[in-house]
């Protein structure tokens, strides 16, 4: 089986398509690259390209992506909600199969280090990447957006770049160049219209307040269906698989004498993911993807 | 998602590895063909290739094997322990995705019209393909053998092929082409060591004695590990599926106080199956194969 590492970068321009089209040609222009979705966001003034590739050829392909931005992008002209610090703004790298998130911390370096190098842009690590605590939140990384950070490197050294001049680029700003796992969007939806009971379990179970580990949630009303919701992000199904998740939000909802409607996957599910669900439901002790026959086909 | 159909056919050469080769290499020519597995058996003389393609390419691959078979492999000459009528013996065609049984049924007619009259080899339609109710089951089709079938066919109307002429090639037999639903071997081990309870458990669940359709099933001890099984090929899990039959399992062996061990899924499955049980697992309504991250990449 082919290694599988996914792209997501994310560049500081939704309205110009010229703009877009042209730095999505030069990473499809790496062969073996394979392009997934491109997303313009006009409010955002932001695109997000979806592509993957191999170990090799997905860095050529996001070293592409970032010096097209680096020609096409001018910071000092961009206006737009979504808060950005670099013309390419964050790189993220995803490992899908036959590889591991350490695997995508070194592609990132890699990446990183020569951003810096051949197109003298300030490159940050950040989530799994991060070599400072603090850098694996975003947030922190983008704190203050280009014009914030220019300024910032002047002065304060825990803002410096891992990668790079410490001064950002005039007109590329800075990049953030990252790893970590794919993220999967799980909707638990209760047979109650009482809000409180699902903001309640959202609690127990959501990492931050001592729940399980590497899972995000809330509760929510859904008024026209007369439910409510428990939404999450799980984002390390390695560690929390889902069928540990659903299992915890059934014990809780049993307890406060609550039924499970049904669930969500929203978008994209690694087949890992589904793998794992299906063994579970017949107890299988001994189930892979490679077991899966369409995984022959195309893998 | 492009049509993905599998063709296994079953060729009565097991021995020369060269005439395999030849064989193979002819189904590979056709471009957009992936060979998945080649088997060679010595004892029974007999080698099965598993490959994938599209509906026209597959059509192609499927003649050119049945064309190369014909050329290389005399019947008068072949010895083995496997029953046989033909060079190419058997050619069926299985549904992966984007295509029905009977998508698979009207390729099976369009390549068995061909080899009949391009090769002059007789062809015999089967299990879903076949167009007498007998001929569902491969045995009665290849009843006699080469041998016999050739006698056969001087005086019994019955034994008439669907398609090509009536009388044998005289090297290279018959040919039995059919259409069928991808099989998945499914074993499930219980915690008990009365081989009855399994025996008693595969009677009631298999579709030959009123169980489920589409389930085939016996019931053995496995002794090595304390334990017995109900070992099961599903024919069709559209019909039923994995999850109905592990449900029905878990209800019988409830009833005589029996816990399940384990499961196992011997060799492949089609994806569509594996999202179904994650899907059951988390009660999903509305959740399907697209959904999965590889089948993007792959697909």
């Amino acid at each position: 089986m082919p290694a599988v590492v996914e792209c997501v970068p994310n560049f500081s321009e939704g309205r110009r398509k010229e703009v877009v089209d042209r730095i999505v040609y030069s990473i499809q222009s790496v062969p073996g690259i394979k392009i997934l979705d491109v997303e313009m966001d006009p409010d955002h003034n932001r695109s997000v390209v979806t592509f993957t590739g191999n170990r090799e050829n997905v860095q050529e392909g996001a070293f592409r992506g970032a010096r097209a931005a680096s020609e096409l992008i001018d910071l000092n002209k961009h206006k737009g909600q979504h808060p950005r610090m670099g013309a390419l703004d964050v790189l993220p790298f995803i490992p899908i199969s036959g590889v591991t998130v350490e695997d995508c911390v070194q592609i990132a370096n890699k990446v990183g280090a020569r951003i810096a190098k051949e197109l003298k842009i300030p490159v940050y690590l950040y989530e799994s990447a991060a070599r400072r605590p603090e850098r694996t939140n975003l947030e922190n990384v983008r704190r203050g957006e280009f014009e914030g950070l220019r300024e910032a490197v002047l002065s304060d050294e825990t803002r410096y770049p891992d990668y790079g001049p410490r001064m950002l680029h005039p007109t590329a700003g800075a990049v953030a160049v990252g790893a970590r796992m794919p993220l999967i969007a799980f909707n638990v939806n209760l047979k109650s219209s009482d809000v409180k009971i699902a903001k309640e379990i959202a609690k127990k179970i959501r990492a931050s307040s001592g729940g399980l580990p590497k899972v995000k949630a809330l509760g929510f009303a859904l008024e026209a269906r007369g439910m409510v919701q428990v939404s999450m992000n799980l984002t390390d199904y390695t560690v929390t698989p889902i069928s540990e998740v659903f299992e915890a939000i059934v014990r809780e909802a049993k307890e406060r004498n609550v039924e499970i409607a049904e669930s969500e996957i929203i978008g994209l599910i690694p087949l890992d993911a589904v793998c794992d669900l299906a063994a579970k439901f017949l107890k299988i002790s001994r189930f892979g993807s490679s077991q899966v026959l369409e995984r022959r086909i195309w893998g």
